[in-house]
């Protein structure tokens, strides 16, 4: 079973040291130690292991290390930086891991854009070697690229030329649209399988500088300065302890301290159950970081996401995860108005942050949700989001009426989508002013209330309840996967498309298009035969 | 092989009728009178060949009817608008042909949403019966939708839970992105086979309004009078003619009156040639009128759109289009010219939102295209967007320097892609004041200036220019097909995403990759056993 969890001192792949409010973040990707022995990660190439202790680096500099204002990612290796993902790993990969692995790296990489933009953490990608296929679009999602000029170090995508897959990690996306390449040039670039160098590599805008190898670390050290300079983060630490999960793992379930998912394997569904926090909120910041890790929404949606991405990697055949919540609704309403307050220090900041990217995991989860909001749930507020992602929700209306679910702040923007709008702004595109209503609204909805306002799908009553939802799921259960994972695709993503939706939308579907074609992954396509004898053989239709 | 060329007189599945500024398109599909044999198009199902009759029936309401402002859509089968796409036909189709098929029958629908939106020609869907699957995604495509309630007719989309691919002709997208249907709600719709019909479906915002038979009629004309009224096309007639284009076809090439396509299969090459007009403009609108189909601009694009199409369909090998042009770059402009000048005449603004929309049909056409811009060329203003429409432009840098290109108020705006930019907005990003500079120059470019200007991707001298052109043409079509395909889907479509690349980009990506899927097309998949005993068989593992 696959597990994220990992942490510096275990590290086999990155070396994490600091100077000040300068990081360096160096690749040296151990040969031996990928996640299969089936391959060797040569010339600094990654497999999922290695991203997800990427992923980890950058959580930790976020909250461990809030002194750290610009971060270099770089390579230990002599004149490589990264060769990219395994091929021979890609190579040996079903189809569905191959989706996972780069759903993954994708979302590592957007994670470091957005600490760029929400949380001050600069990124400078200083190239000391070639730089190919993922090792360079993992220097794309960095805020600025430095390549050293020694005649031999390139950028490139050979990924379409060499393997006849797409750059599959946002490449094509943020050449032309975050680095505005003309696209053309671009289109030169990605079928030149030695890449570009030098000033070239500069006036095509693949890189921003280069420099000779006598002046390459001095110019990276000067430009992190002057990148950490410009940063709003704290001037020093201390940052607060990410401590392991620890989660009791049993055949069929992951019980965390405030999540649990338990998965029943012959109806292909699961249940993913969040606790409400047991006690008030801190008194206040210092109390918050004294608490650390143990904050209740870090450490709830630290575990929703754990309990997520296990469930991605080592339970493909569950395809519906009905999610549940309990406890004390006003105790979840009371944490979002501390959120709220305390908007602007550095750790309220990234454990909303940390809250909106988990929630956009569940939106990129490729499994069917379904939120089932019954009495003693606590869907208020920043736990409501949970049945807003959702791709239905139900809600019992009890004949006491004592089942409710409540908004707050949290609903109102500082949790949006990939699409940059609020779950409650993509739900209202058709009455936009409708939401200010709502959020006005100042105390909980009842099932009938809810149901009026539109905030659930459904609101069965207590004699249709049992049925309703047991079939739902049963019927939903019972349809084809790729259909209800293409059908969510498309309808969860409503309104305006982002550089980050078309990454996940129009890039991954066509990479998973080719990651399915015979043309890469047939007997003699161009993925399979890599590093074979002869040349791959192409069905020349073009389609 | 397949042609494109139809006319009301010989349509077999569509009745188009007039009653003033009221036109009525009514669906009657032959049930034998598909495209093969192996099918029969029965309850109003469809194929490509009906579809090109839809299409031709909409172009010649623009051209030949300005007098008509509404347009009811609906059918002449009792209690049977349409069931949408035939299954059996897709059942039957290979991947290539299913793509091409929907790809064509969503620029139809897009083109319907043209003319509502810059032509004044209003649609309204007159659903008189069971609507489903793509017979309710041609509803969507028009500006209202008007359903029958007689407790029977309803819409539906069932192609996830009953065939297990996806509603591909924009169904998804326009549900959630044009209709604003709240996202859960469209996914109960989504999956439930039966669909919705009567008050509900209004309340969801699936249609607009329900009538009982008894009032239906009567109701849809006074609704489709009202639409006409607001319309701001000419109050009469006379419109133009559009005469068959009549190319010859031999066996490696078609040859129009100023397009020419020839290819050649051994390379898997193509070469598209067009030619500029041989006459100065008409000397006002009226002439031009008079004109009729053979005023350059509407033939020479009306050619191309025809050739790009059955390049599509009957060629399917051919990877590699070379786009040359020839004749007098200042006729070109001067046709530029006319048009602009005009461009509050319907018919002048007919003929450019056709050329638009042909060169999106280019935009969207899973072929490259490579410009050669070479001495006596005829680049100028509307035929340099072909050069900027190309995935690479090469320009001979001539001893002499005669050999130029020029832009025109055309480049500024009028004929944008399906992401709302501009060819130069989209291929200048990184640069968008330049775009003004360029057009303010008012003379042509010499490949030098060309090249430092960014308007081509390479300007190669007399030394270089047979040996650069040729590699690059072999090497292009070396790749694999696939790859280029999925390489040019993301890097030509830089800048905002729009309903419009959303359901070629996001939805059509998805489709094709579930079009490729065993779940699908497998042996025991959905679609493949459709209509046959026993339920398909599923890998039930979510990607």
């Amino acid at each position: 079973m696959l597990t994220f969890d990992t942490a510096p001192d275990r590290y086999k792949h990155w070396q994490l040291s600091f100077d000040g409010p300068i990081a360096t973040l160096a690749m040296d990707v151990r040969e031996d130690a990928g996640l299969s022995a089936d391959y060797k990660l040569k010339l600094n190439s990654y497999d999922l292991g290695v991203d997800i202790e990427l992923a980890d680096a950058i959580q930790r500099l976020r909250f461990e290390h809030p002194e750290v204002h610009a971060v270099i990612v770089t390579s230990l290796k002599e004149r490589i930086f990264c060769a990219g993902a395994n091929i021979m790993m890609l190579r040996g990969s079903s189809h569905g891991a191959k989706v996972n692995f780069c759903k993954f790296t994708n979302e590592t990489r957007l994670a470091i854009e957005d600490a760029s933009a929400h949380s001050g953490l600069k990124f400078l990608a200083a190239l000391n070697g070639i730089c190919a296929g993922g090792g360079y679009e993992l220097a794309l999602a960095c805020d600025e690229i430095v390549l050293v000029d020694d005649g031999n170090s390139a950028v490139s995508l050979p990924e379409a030329p060499l393997l006849g897959v797409l750059p599959g990690t946002g490449g094509l996306t943020r050449v032309v649209d975050k680095r505005h390449v003309r696209r053309d040039l671009a289109d030169c670039f990605s079928t030149l399988v030695e890449g570009m160098k030098g000033k070239r590599a500069v006036e095509w805008g693949l890189v921003d500088r280069v420099y000779p190898t006598s002046q390459f670390k001095e110019a990276v050290q000067a430009r992190a300065r002057e990148l950490a300079a410009a940063s709003d983060r704290p001037a020093s630490g201390p940052g607060i302890t990410l401590n392991p999960l620890n989660p009791t793992v049993t055949p069929d379930a992951i019980q965390y301290s405030a999540v649990s998912l338990t998965v029943n394997r012959e109806k292909r569904t699961a249940d993913l159950t969040i606790a409400a926090p047991l006690d008030p909120p801190p008194a206040g910041p210092d109390e918050m970081v004294a608490m650390g890790d143990q904050f209740w929404p870090l450490r709830a949606f630290r575990e929703l996401d754990d309990a997520l991405l296990r469930l991605r990697v080592n339970e493909l055949e569950i395809g519906t995860v009905v999610i549940r919540t309990t406890g004390d609704i006003d105790a979840v309403l009371a944490i979002d108005r501390f959120l709220d307050e305390h908007r602007t220090h550095w750790l309220v900041r990234e454990i909303v942050l940390f809250m909106k990217r988990t929630l956009k995991r569940l939106d990129l989860t490729a499994r069917t949700f379904f939120a089932f909001i019954e009495p003693g749930s606590a869907f208020g507020g920043s736990l409501f989001e949970l049945a807003l992602a959702a791709d239905r929700s139900y809600m019992l209306h009890d004949d006491n009426e004592e089942n409710v679910i409540a908004l707050s702040a949290m609903n109102a923007g500082p949790l949006p989508m990939s699409n940059g709008l609020a779950r409650l702004q993509t739900r209202f595109l058709a009455e936009p002013r409708k939401i200010d209503e709502l959020l006005a609204r100042g105390a909980p909805f009842n099932a009938a209330e809810a149901d009026e306002a539109g905030l659930v799908t459904v609101a069965p009553d207590e004699i249709d309840w049992d049925d309703e939802v047991r079939l739902a799921v049963e019927a939903r259960a019972a349809f084809s996967p790729d259909a209800m994972t293409g059908l969510e695709a498309n309808l969860r993503f409503a309104g305006p498309e982002t550089m980050e939706t078309k990454i996940f939308g129009r890039l991954t579907a066509w990479q998973n298009w080719i990651f399915q074609r015979p043309n890469a992954v047939g007997e003699k396509g161009a993925l399979r035969s890599y590093g074979e004898q002869g040349r791959p053989e192409f069905d020349w239709k073009r389609t």
